[in-house]
């Protein structure tokens, strides 16, 4: 997988928080994810497909962060990671993909979305079963992390 | 959503389950998701492209229920949802998409498959975002219940 088609994705991800929530996230090392590290607490996730080429999308947060972006988004504090998170969650994933999309198809590469499906659970981990690597790129910010992983094969 | 569109999922996922494992699952009536209800430890979760539709499906397993079928499918007891039961997981949901898709495709129905992602943890719940319904089919088996759902927009 080739770094031109993982640097959209963080680009569009560093994107819709900086300009739906003022958080600005730190991209760290990105990594080949061997086994399922990326712990965290609610997941968008999206699957892509394109004529030669399928894979799949998360972003992963943390509690703590997922529970800022929605304060800093629609001005409320929620306590628990409830319906109106994981829609944002949703929300936030689509348009992460949507602006890798955009960004991809100006390279003349296209790509079709597949709805998104957000997980929440203590702890969970995401597995992407593509026979290809998967490339986890971790983001800090002031609220905590968040994971973002592609894969495509 | 449309009835034709279900069956074929359902009717995929108790052949492949009774194919590789020789466990017969029981459908229970369908139901219209409302929440994010069905809990379960372990999800394997794919995206569906059309030229005018998208989709998710996901198949969520009880930790017995996905132990079982591992055994039954290599002979082997795990005690754990470890790394080689998530990729047992993974790729029941891939047979389970693919057979759909085959029987879909008879009826001149065409849709592409993302990679699937298998995610695992504890009592996790998943919410599609289709702004669709989500169809949710609880089937059971002697070792536990696996929940389908599916849903297009």
């Amino acid at each position: 997988m080739k770094a031109e088609f993982i640097n959209p994705f963080l680009t569009s991800l560093m994107n819709v928080l900086s300009t739906m929530s003022s958080i600005q996230l730190t991209p760290k090392k990105p990594m080949l994810k061997k086994g399922a590290e990326a712990k965290g607490d609610v997941s968008g996730l999206i699957g892509l497909t394109a004529p030669n080429l399928k894979g799949s999308l998360s972003v992963t947060f943390e509690k703590k962060l997922a529970l800022m972006t929605m304060k800093k988004m629609v001005g409320e504090m929620h306590q628990t990671i409830d319906a109106d998170v994981i829609d944002m969650v949703g929300e936030i994933t689509n348009m992460v993909a949507g602006g890798a999309k955009r960004l991809l198809s100006e390279q003349g590469f296209d790509f079709d979305m597949a709805t998104p499906i957000v997980v929440s659970g203590e702890n969970h981990t995401i597995r992407h079963q593509s026979k290809d690597k998967v490339v986890l790129i971790p983001l800090s910010s002031d609220y905590g992390h968040v994971f973002l992983e592609i894969s495509f094969e």
